[in-house]
């Protein structure tokens, strides 16, 4: 038993438009002895999502704004190193919500052991095992309905979300991928490593223009992580019938200006269309099935996935920043 | 057995933004003897949609454009004046999708029998009873699934759909309907006539300012019938988990700009928010249990329905552009 010195990034101003560093402070936080049924957790890797943006707002949502003053809570993974539990041991690598920082201490009920994964880092948990790849699968199957033989188009491909949709639509019989990134880099890599049929760099094409080129047979699923231009093209290009998952829009989480939405909402009453938002935590008891069928491709080695790491938890601000402005390719992690 | 001449109105131009008289022609059919199955057909009534303006346009849609030089097919009812068909006797009331003429001749096939209901034109068969009536049951139940308790939407109230909508919404149990439209009288008719718990002029407000004032508890269900600001307004006032059922925009369908669409589309994704457009050709599956429910409500005297009647054939056009126009309260339709 012992003190123990956390650092924190903690939320101090609402940002409008791009956040900076003013919006937020790096706080030293002193914990003292474990109480009973604590533990103490030092993280390995600590995520930093683009739904986090929204949460900086003081906007209604179905997930509570962050508190301005307290520490950024959000995904993390780590390994119990002092224990007041007997469910939670030393040694054991757990997931949690605690968000930014290196050290937490809390009720061992706030924490989720997860296997250690022979050969694999314990980040996976965060990202292609854990909360995006359900996301995924969320969106493709309890949103969008997607069946076999379907023609999925999937925005902002290359990140942590996207590359796990593609894969996973493949998986469950999609006919045709198609996935939009923001750099030739990645478009290489959709197609060569995350199976997508057809990939495009959005900012060389005129969106609406290409994809009808991309899919001349029309689009059966949109998996919208974009927003924007990309729903206007999306809306354009569905068949009837089509079914549209709304998962993010990070075109326009930073922007002030009220951005007008797509010029073409009238194709949703006359091709029949269904657009559907969803936010993760109204569907968490999917991830059962999802952990099942996941771990079982995962293990038959059918897919990939990126990370791209900043070191140092005094970084994670400007990961965070990295990630919004699409710097990275699949997950962006903060490893401590 | 004896010939007969049909006035019919038929499409020579696609117009673009508003149809003008020049956009139709009235053209004289002179029908021979019936041939064997067929039956000749005395229209009482012909009914004008908003829904035959987006069919004038030759765009993909569930539903086929008009064929330019034919007759514009559309609901009608009227009565068997010549049979030579067994099933359908001389005198027999039928509804069908012949369109804008006095006189049609066909097989007998592509006419449906209806009940003669004492006291009522055959007319409530184009409305209340039939597609308008089935439209606001479909979009209430089918598509936005409508519970007990639920605050409900409806924009263009006032009109054929949006009269069926609100009553069918208190007699499933809504708790609270609110309906904008776009006259003094027609506000007062919604809550005088047609069970609205509370209604605005739209022309005097700014609906977005007017919406969380009407709804304070916020909107469970909105039945679109307008588009454009009205869509918009709802998309802020939605509460988590709102459901929209997209059934017209006749806001925009003269528009020859495109017009951009809401610019707090991002709502749809932090509420979980479903919207939905429906061409009623393929819900048609729920005609029976829509036509049991509303004709016991009809016989209970729960159902009120107002009729917007033109007179004379030659005036289908006029009938048609001063419903585009919001001149009708209720069903606008052409006696003949």
């Amino acid at each position: 038993m012992s003190n123990s010195t956390s650092t924190q990034i903690q939320l101090v101003n609402r940002p409008t438009g791009w956040p900076s560093h003013d919006d937020f402070r790096t706080a030293t936080i002193e914990y003292g002895d474990l109480e009973p049924g604590q533990v103490r957790v030092r993280n390995e890797f600590v995520s930093v999502d683009p739904y986090m943006r929204g949460r900086m707002n003081d906007t209604r949502s179905y997930v509570a704004p962050f508190a301005l003053g307290e520490t950024i809570t959000g995904g993390a993974v780590g390994r119990v190193i002092e224990s007041e539990s007997g469910a939670l041991p030393v040694g054991t690598p757990v997931l949690h919500q605690h968000g930014w920082s290196d050290v937490i201490q809390a009720d061992a009920e706030t924490f989720r052991p997860v296997p250690d994964i022979e050969g694999l880092p314990l980040s996976v948990h965060l990202h292609i095992l854990g909360m995006t790849g359900l996301t995924a699968y969320v969106g493709l199957t309890a949103i969008a309905g997607m069946e076999e033989g379907d023609t999925v188009f999937v925005s902002g491909a290359a990140g942590a979300v996207g590359t796990a949709v593609g894969q996973i639509a493949k998986q469950l019989g999609a006919s045709r991928v198609i996935g939009s990134a923001g750099s030739a880099k990645k478009v290489a890599l959709l197609t060569k490593k995350y199976g997508y049929d057809e990939a495009f760099n959005y900012k060389e094409v005129n969106v609406r223009e290409q994809l009808p080129v991309s899919a001349p047979d029309g689009v059966d699923v949109y998996f919208d992580n974009v927003g924007g231009d990309h729903l206007e093209a999306a809306l354009d290009a569905m068949n009837d019938g089509g079914r549209i998952a709304l998962c993010g829009a990070i075109s326009g989480y930073n922007s002030t200006d009220r951005t007008p939405g797509p010029d073409n909402m009238a194709n949703i009453i006359t091709r029949g269309l269904k657009l559907e938002g969803f936010t993760l935590a109204n569907y968490l008891h999917h991830a059962p099935a999802f952990r099942e069928k996941m771990t079982k491709w995962f293990a038959e080695g059918k897919i990939a996935y990126d990370e791209t790491v900043v070191d140092g938890i005094e970084n994670t601000v400007d990961a965070f920043l990295d990630m919004m402005r699409g710097a990275n390719t699949g997950k962006m992690l903060v490893r401590i």
